[in-house]
Order: C-alpha cells, then sequence, then structure tokens
C-alpha cells in the first residue's frame, strides 16, 4: 500500500465532513426562525444542510390557504383544523400575547432589517438546503403533501440518522 | 511501526463511531416520544445509543403507581406529588387541551398502526439502548430509583459527557 | 514523508477535538440551569466549551439592576421592559406556579447542596467558557452590551458555526 493510497483509506473512514442536520420539531415561530437563520448560516458557508421537519414543525411547512383533502380521520381533521398554516401563523415560545407577540416581532426584525421567515424559507430553498417532512409525523397527524410547500422529501427517521451519520453538527429545535 | 499498528493507532484516535446521545430534559409527551423514536430508529441501525434522562424527563421513567418512599423534605414530596408518574400521564407541548391532546394523539398513532409509547420504551430496552437517570436530578427533586422502571443505570453529567465524546450525534430534547 | 510528518498532517485533518457548543435560546430557569452545569461539567473536563446565548436566553445574561438606554424604539422599550433581568427572574419550563417554581426549585438545589445559578455562572466564566452574545438577536430585541454581565463575546451565527465546526458535540437548548 502506498501512502497515498492510505489516505484515501484515512480519507474514507474518518473525512470531516461539513454537513449540518437540524430537526424542526417545535412549530414555534422563535425556534422556527432560529433554526432557518442556523440553516441559512451553514449554507452560506458551503455545508450541506439537512432539515427534518417533525411534529409542530411542520406547521411551518403548511400552505397559507386552506387545501381540500381526503380520507383523514375526524380527529385528524379537528387537530389539522387547529393547527397553523405556515409561518405567519405560529405563536411565540415567550410573551405570545394572544398572537400579537409574533407580529411585533416581526416589526422589530424590519426595523432592523433582519430578513423576514418567508425570505429565509425562500432563501434556504435557493441555496440547496434539503428540506425532508417527516412522513411518520404526516400520517399521525393527517397532514397531506398537498397541504404543504413545494421542494420537500418526504422521509422517516432512519433518512434523518443516514444524513445525521455524515454530519458533525446535528441540532435537535 | 508498521502499517497495521499504525492504523490501530488511528482507530483509538480517530474512529468514526456510531454511538448517539440524547438528552431528553422535556418531560412532555410528544418530545419524549420523538426521542424513544430516534433511539429505536438509531438502535436497529446497529448504533450504541445512551439516553440521559434528567429534570422533567425523569418523569418518563417513573413507575405508574404511587411508590412509598422515606427521607424526601417536605417540598420534594410535594413536587414528586405534582410532577406525572409515567408515560401515561405526560402533557402535550402544544394543544394539551388539560389533558386530553395526549390521549388523541395516542388515538391516532393507533389508527396509524404508531408503536405506542410503552411499546417504544420496551422496545429501546430491548434493544440494548443505555437509559440513564441523571442522579443529580434525582437528587433535586427527590425522585428515589425506586420510584423509577426497572433497567436503568444512575449517573450525572460526567458520565453523559463520556458518551457524548464518543459519539457522532448528539441531541438535547 | 516520514512517519510523524504524517502524523501531523494527519492531526490537521482529523483531529478530534474535544471542543463542545451550547446553543442557550431558551431563557427557562431549568434550561439556562442544565447549559450551565454542562458547560462546566465539560469544562472541568479540559475541554473548550462556547456557550451562545440567543433570543429568550440572552435574558439569563441580562444585569440584575435596570440600565439606562438610549436609541431603542418604542417596541424594544416595551419588549426589554417585559423581559427577566438576570437568572433570578427567569421562570421555570414547568410548574412555574407564577414564578414560586424557580424559588423552590432553588432551595430544593440549597438542600441538595447543588451549586446555585450565579455560582453556575461564575464557575464557568471562571473556567474559561467562551460566551458568546448573539448580535442579531440583541439588535431585534434592542439589547445593549451595557444591560448585560461582563466578559461577554458578540458575535454572530457564523461565529457559532465557525466555533461548532471543531467541536464534537453541539447541543441546542
Amino acid at each position: 500500500m502506498t501512502e497515498s493510497t492510505q489516505f484515501e483509506a484515512l480519507t474514507d473512514d474518518t473525512v470531516v465532513t461539513t454537513r449540518k442536520t437540524i430537526i424542526v420539531f417545535s412549530g414555534e415561530f422563535d425556534k422556527v426562525m432560529a433554526a432557518f437563520i442556523i440553516a441559512n448560516g451553514a449554507a452560506a458557508m458551503d455545508d450541506d444542510v439537512t432539515m427534518f421537519f417533525t411534529f409542530w414543525g411542520l406547521n411551518a411547512l403548511r400552505r397559507t390557504e386552506k387545501v381540500a383533502t381526503s380520507g383523514k380521520s375526524s380527529l385528524q381533521k379537528v387537530f389539522s383544523a387547529m393547527m397553523p398554516r405556515g409561518p405567519g401563523r405560529l405563536r411565540l415560545s415567550h410573551m405570545n400575547f394572544a398572537g400579537a407577540g409574533p407580529k411585533l416581532m416581526q416589526r422589530m426584525m424590519r426595523q432592523e432589517k433582519v430578513m423576514p421567515m418567508h425570505d429565509l424559507i425562500a432563501s434556504a430553498r435557493e441555496q440547496g438546503v434539503k428540506m425532508i417532512a417527516c412522513s411518520m409525523s404526516m400520517d399521525i397527524m393527517g397532514l397531506r403533501p398537498e397541504e404543504l410547500i413545494d421542494g420537500l422529501e418526504y422521509a422517516g427517521v432512519a433518512s434523518y440518522l443516514g444524513d445525521a451519520d455524515e454530519a458533525n453538527v446535528n441540532l435537535f429545535i
């Protein structure tokens, strides 16, 4: 074995990757925003980024308009009707003030020229951030792909773990 | 030094492990479920998994029945009486509906043939997931080992950090 | 290339670091305490530790006394007036009991000889834990450096990602 093939072998086994994964579990405005700021920052530094949206985090990916679906159980209908549709309707984790909090937060973001949530999501997509919607959570809550925004992948925890195994930063938000 | 001993040395220092650690801090039904789904998924992929239960996360490990204990301060008695005993009594982080939420969520899980929490915990144990109860949190809250389910280890943050140092995915839930 | 320079090369590329990073997003007493316990534990094991305080987590770094500031928008004035100043005023994530919860928790910590939050913060600083206040969050919420405790660095997400890239454990709390 030559030295150069040794290094190739090492590279295979011990490569220091710069993939990042973020599980977006919480559907709160501030936490989803933090997730997208980290994802956009990492993508801007040329990292591969995987965002895995599960449970309440899926609400951030819902289309704003109501979408007709079929085959939901009555419980699923109630749950999906009560859950917020899209980033504009998420609550704050603190100081929500019955829904006024997120609007105030967004106004403060505008004052400070921080990219609004909609643009953060669009930018993540443009930068090639992989956005996976957790298929098991969607089954439980009765969310259908047609209710979510375009450009998503649909997969389960094994797919997340595969990406996380290649990453050097893995966060649960 | 021969090439083979070189590689042994490398393995010692730079081994890419597939251990995963999960700190289960939050005692909410949905977050504990997410933790066990990830743990079971990783264990199914032959990873070593350490779950470190601390603070409210310990409630997921409590026995359902009341257990007589001695030596608790009056404050600890109040706290442990008010904290939920076992996974069946945890609340949802959103849409708890005064306790109805977790029951509805479990019914939706059954409808979709998702393993119920009890089975997720049993499966994690069968797959050899290491479950550590944080001894410092137990001291603070006055929880005794006899109040928790069998098969746990009892250790502190140093033990968690030791496992995390060997892992390539570390989550705080 | 001699064997020793080979190892130097390897060290450059594949060094197994023991840096830890913790994003402290949540400003709840129990979560901030968990963050500092992990940070202190890791520092005691000679790890480099970076804590990145963002959003509500910044409240844990606020000075207890009111600090006069200028140039805040009226919204920012309202937000910063309503947010807790310093660790002594943070709420618990569960069982807050209108503010009594954290006091009860601290009494239980004293009973069990667990280091109080103030000492945990001081100890982290003495052990050389790098504490970064997220400049973007400070801009949004209108928090000024003079309102925060001494010894902090001020930086953004790129700085966090730089440290996280060098770390083997990265948590979001």
